[in-house]
């Protein structure tokens, strides 16, 4: 496989900082900061942050006791000055000065990381004062939703990881278990087939399977339970899976496996509509198109996907309202469900990349009704 | 033990926002929203916000698929004002007007959570384009740091989960096994120890020791590293752990064995010195004067230490320039480390509460070298 991760991807952003007349963009640690530099920083309160001007070189501000971790990741080999700030030190004010050396003049417009917490946000504010903040995932999220044949190879191996796990699912999922059970033994299978890391793992129960984000409690398993199972793990190169697929404990409600048959069906429709050059907004209409007609159009409250890759959420958004049109190489969920309030609820999820003649499913399991 | 959540809370984050001259805080996901109000929102792009007004009632707005969450939260027992919003809704201009609602007029001060994105500070700052934005820390966190009797007995159990990890370190270290798979290990056995969830694994062996910050990796154990392990978890309520201690597989380099009373001797003068009334930066004073005074001054590059409670690291921190007064009740880590670049290094962490006599430790198995 092709590396990953080339000076390509810094020189993408800096042209489309130059394209968007912005000066720099300040990427600080997550999925961005990954995507352009390999470098898995973790998310903590001392400030790391890459600044890529519009023109000239890169800039990397880390505390010095990040500076092994640096070392020892694939950012080193990208050529980018890191300038490391002791502990004692004003990172802040460093930034302002890097950010000097390569602007002539104070920045007039800078985009930060759309994940920068607020904290970071008003003090770069406040030594930068002169200028107009924006989102550097104007430019980022644009390049990340194009996914390279190399990264959709690393999706399409999340995917299939997660796919092995829902085939064992009858391992585990049986009456007489809690819900948090059950999870933590899916959390392992996700290791044990390959993923570096467990994303989450919703197992939604009975009534917990109404709620499309229910989190895995001390709910007993029963004999007649529906149960959504949603999860998801990363690559070790920081590429993510998210599948759902629902399981009956015995012989669940009649109208469940009913309105099973809607999810299904709508799924499918979506997955079918997808093609170069139609809306995002469309996809989420085809499978909502199926459900109203069945008559369930107001229990299903969510948008129909997201976009998936360095992120478990990003570009593209399945949703009304989004006109965005789909390109080759963008990969998303496809995820429609039904939740009757109190009572119960499904959903079927799969990822899927768009290719020039329509879709192709990374997750490949079967989606029908899996009695256990 | 008492409710660790009433309306007390709410109240003195109002009182709060009062006394700062703040019209409302505005508080996303995370630990400042749970500390508040119980309820455990995955931090997700969709906009949920707490509006706590000066005076007034406090609201929460939420996407609609939320609900159900919010309803099994101890959120719903607390009398708050949840406004959901449809998915194809404009939340940010929900939040301005929940805001009119309650104020007299365009605001003009907010304060936003420290952890809030970006992308949702300066969508909040379109819609509320007259306000000048804060942060909601310089309030929340001075209430945070303070904890009660009860969040001290949550960080205690937390503690003590975490010491029975360490006790039973010798089960999964030894050569020939990777850092990761020990890792693995470590983590189930924290769940085994009845934590909610493992929040990181630190397993740095040989030079790996040498960066605080080490992500395990493939490296095989070998016989005579030096393995530093620092690990921490959290309770059913959301209260963390961390602690650090450093293993000896078979004979390790005398230098390091030398250094690591060195590092012994700093943690018990740091935890020593810790009364009511003294600054949080003597306290890293104290720790480093040991390190220096051995001649390891260069090689202990960060700060001595971080507050714990609902986020792992939190104020008070005990960093030069902190004069921040120590006061009962808050609980924080003492962690000085020596680090020899390239080769290895040691670090000691433990919680302590300051009371008002001194401080206790929360974790309590011993600090020395541990061979195995």
């Amino acid at each position: 496989m092709a590396p990953l991760l080339t000076t390509v991807r810094l020189e993408s952003a800096a042209a489309g900082a130059r394209a968007a007349g912005i000066d720099a963009l300040l990427v600080t640690p997550g999925a961005d900061l990954r995507y352009l530099t390999g470098y898995e920083a973790l998310p903590l309160e001392r400030l790391i942050c890459l600044i890529v001007p519009a023109e000239g070189p890169v800039g990397l501000v880390v505390p010095e006791l990040e500076l092994p971790a640096v070392r020892d990741s694939p950012v080193s080999q990208l050529g980018i000055n890191v300038i490391a700030w002791p502990e004692t030190a004003d990172p802040y004010d460093l930034v302002r000065h890097v950010l000097g050396e390569s602007l002539p003049g104070a920045p007039n417009r800078l985009a930060v990381t759309n994940q920068m917490p607020a904290e970071q946000v008003l003090s770069l504010r406040e030594v930068l004062n002169k200028a107009k903040f924006g989102l550097a995932g104007d430019v980022l999220h644009t390049l990340r939703s194009r996914k390279s044949t190399e990264e959709v190879a690393e999706l399409t191996a999340a995917a299939s990881a997660i796919d092995r796990v829902h085939e064992r699912m009858a391992e585990w999922l049986y009456p007489g278990r809690t819900e948090r059970e059950v999870a933590r033994d899916i959390g392992n299978a996700i290791i044990d087939e390959g993923q570096a890391s467990v994303d989450f793992v919703i197992v939604a129960s009975g009534p917990g399977s109404a709620a499309p984000h229910h989190l895995p409690d001390s709910r007993v398993i029963c004999s007649g339970d529906p149960v959504v199972v949603d999860i998801g793990g990363q690559t070790s190169s920081g590429y993510h899976s998210d599948s759902t697929r629902c399981y009956a404990v015995g012989q669940p409600p009649s109208l469940f496996v009913e309105y099973h048959q809607v999810v299904y069906a709508a799924q499918q429709a979506g997955v079918a509509a997808i093609r170069p050059g139609v809306t995002a907004e469309s996809i989420d209409a085809a499978c909502r198109e199926v459900i109203t007609q069945a008559g369930y159009g107001k229990y299903f409250p969510h948008r129909t996907g997201h976009g998936i890759g360095m992120q478990i959420h990003e570009q593209p958004y399945l949703v009304a309202g989004n006109q965005l049109l789909l390109e080759p190489g963008m990969v998303f969920s496809v995820e429609p469900g039904i939740y009757l309030p109190s009572a119960h609820g499904a959903r079927i999820e799969d990822i899927v990349v768009c290719n020039e003649s329509g879709a192709q499913r990374l997750n490949t399991v079967p989606r029908r009704l899996v009695y256990l």
